[in-house]
């Protein structure tokens, strides 16, 4: 039932979109296989080309699809974005389906389309993994496969999911952090990346440094100060975000190290990303 | 674009629905075929179980779809039909898609619709007219014909496009009825088959008999003998009706003699049908 309650929600974000809806079921219906994970109206960020939303996208083939009405589409407004997943599309590839013309070309597009997914799915062979959502968010996944990669597009639905990766046997787990057991000075954090209650939070665009402050002017130093004493200077980061289907995931960012010089020049804490891959661990036997 | 614009338009009426998107998008997109007619939330009628509303018709097949959801689907009031073009479903057939299974069992059962639809085209050899939605509406086609007929399903979408079939050219024409120029005692009828404004008219669920009358009790007998005298006994009719895009239609529903008996016993005019097909004449020559 998951990949049926999977694949209908993410049909329903095209409802009331018509040309969006006849493409992306098209593409779909024409496809004829649950091997292919789809998502749509996926955030995504482009490098000198800022954020957008795209109709369709196939995070295994990192192939994104562009339904292109006749109307105008808004913007992505910076604000709404804040939360969200956000895809790093820069190398992506793009297909347009241009809906101005008759139903025929539609079609014929939407079989152009199908197509290329096609080959490009045979052109990764091996490569491309089947869709299985179970295993996609599964702990045991990721400690089977001895570790998370920046690349696997790894997300967990919960804290919890994300901990137990790391030699940890929780039942549940609702903090923002925990120290790692088995690499010294390592904490694992769950931040969200955006101003947020006492915490104003920012990644930059290319994902590679974080700040952190308080919101409260007068906290600020002795937050710094704190974090400089503890020696834990290094954060394996799951950052909270909100998915296309308005699901809370903890997305991983890779390991970061704190640049003391750097945090002492801005402000505010500098998280620099160091690692786009992280070790995992069996549960510790206790 | 007629088509494009129809067919999304059918599709959107799936909105918000996303089990009916679903199958109705896959059964179409796998269908591949643009000579295929379909309507989407038509309103049937069937002998002996009421009115109901299918998911899917397809009018050249007389093949209706219901998607079974988990949820519970509301009758059809009667209240609403009123005004609705309502098809006869008496002895169409019917396909069931179950989607309390997973997306497996879906699929499958869109394929089986997908392959019966194809098998019923083929026994139908050259009954099997394909869609063409311009042809369909269009005055010329029936007066090529030479007749209009009640199993042809014929509606326009224009009081004027009826008119024409029986040798007028008018250019526009919104008036309820005409005289026929050729037949002798015959109108061409507009009628609203419900209560509205200043008329009470029904018709029977079988389509045979079309009781009139005014809503106004002292004008009743009046009425009635208005058109006793008028000698004009014979109505030619097209009803208006919603389709289901909301447009209005004028409906062949076929000729009609009036019964003075039983108009008289029933104190309103009582039209039973006595043809299912009218002769169309050329445009007349002035």
């Amino acid at each position: 039932m998951l990949k049926r309650d999977i694949i209908l929600k993410q049909l329903a974000r095209t409802n009331k979109k018509n040309f969006e809806n006849y493409v992306v079921t098209g593409i779909w219906h024409k496809l004829n296989s649950l091997d292919y994970k789809m998502v749509t109206q996926q955030y995504i960020y482009r490098k000198d080309r800022g954020y957008a939303k795209t109709d369709l996208y196939f995070p295994q083939l990192e192939l994104h699809v562009e339904v292109d009405e006749a109307h105008h589409k808004a913007n992505v407004v910076d604000d709404k974005l804040r939360e969200m997943d956000i895809v790093n599309a820069t190398s992506h590839r793009m297909l347009r389906i241009d809906c101005s013309e008759g139903i025929e070309r539609i079609n014929e597009q939407i079989d152009e389309a199908v197509a290329a997914i096609q080959r490009m799915r045979t052109d990764l062979g091996d490569a491309f993994i089947p869709w299985d959502p179970e295993r996609e968010i599964s702990t045991q996944t990721y400690i089977d496969k001895g570790e998370i990669r920046l690349d696997d597009d790894v997300a967990f639905k919960r804290i919890v999911d994300a901990v137990n990766c790391f030699g940890f046997r929780h039942r549940g787990f609702q903090q923002a952090g925990i120290n790692h057991l088995y690499q010294p000075n390592t904490r694992i954090w769950f931040p969200k990346l955006y101003l947020n209650g006492d915490w104003d939070n920012r990644m930059t665009e290319d994902e590679r440094t974080i700040y952190e402050k308080p919101v409260d002017p007068g906290e600020v130093a002795a937050h710094a100060k704190e974090v400089f004493e503890s020696g834990i200077h290094t954060r394996i980061v799951f950052a909270r975000v909100i998915d296309s289907l308005g699901m809370v995931m903890y997305r991983f960012k890779g390991e970061f190290e704190l640049n003391i010089e750097a945090s002492k020049k801005k402000g505010c804490l500098v998280w620099e990303r160091t690692k786009t891959a992280v070790k995992t661990y069996q549960p510790e036997s206790r």
